[in-house]
């Protein structure tokens, strides 16, 4: 039933953008229709790999978003309406936000279904 | 009020351990009792900056934990009681996970408080 809330990624290396963020109490109509368009819009954008989310219900939420370079994440940070979206979210949705980009080096997952994991120990 | 939520880390360069899990609907009780003792001793493990973690109602939960190294991932990785907490919850406690480390390189966040928050652009 969840496994579409799995990205299914390469082989590392590639880059992780983790954005955890508390919401604020403010538009939740507005705060969802702009997400859902900003999944659809990340999914176009070239290098996007997937991304995996979540947020409980105080409203404390992580995304990892991943990417295939530095270069395809500065793209879609450049991108016009998701430059929008950010701002809107600085100034109304997120109380707080904290946003780390990474490079990812290893992973590995299960239950070890070859076809969907790579490899390593970590 | 939410802002023991977000981890208070120093600047880049450091280390993520992204773990992405769905939960079984099995042994609640016993997964919060280890979940929480994990807590403790990952906190005294030398080289632990921190950690966010969250999880939404049908059980999909992310958790970043962040290291100063790689060796210091390794040393808890090593660590006897959280190996056999690991090993039950590959069995039992999740249906699914995927397990990511990777080199933060970078960091920001808001509202801009200069006191918590590290430099840079993402």
């Amino acid at each position: 039933m969840s496994d579409d809330r799995f990205a299914a990624l390469p082989a590392p290396p590639y880059y992780a953008v983790i954005f955890s963020s508390q919401r604020s109490e403010q538009d939740q109509a507005g705060y969802e229709t702009t997400a859902a368009r900003m999944v659809e819009l990340v999914r176009a954008q070239p290098g996007f790999l997937g991304f995996e989310s979540t947020r409980d219900g105080s409203g404390f939420g992580i995304t990892a978003a991943y990417f295939d370079s530095e270069a395809s994440i500065a793209a879609w940070r450049a991108q016009a309406e998701h430059a929008a979206a950010r701002d809107l979210g600085h100034r109304l949705w997120y109380r707080r936000f904290e946003l780390r980009v990474a490079r990812v080096e290893r992973a590995y997952g299960g239950p070890h279904k070859p076809s969907t994991h790579s490899a390593s120990s970590a």
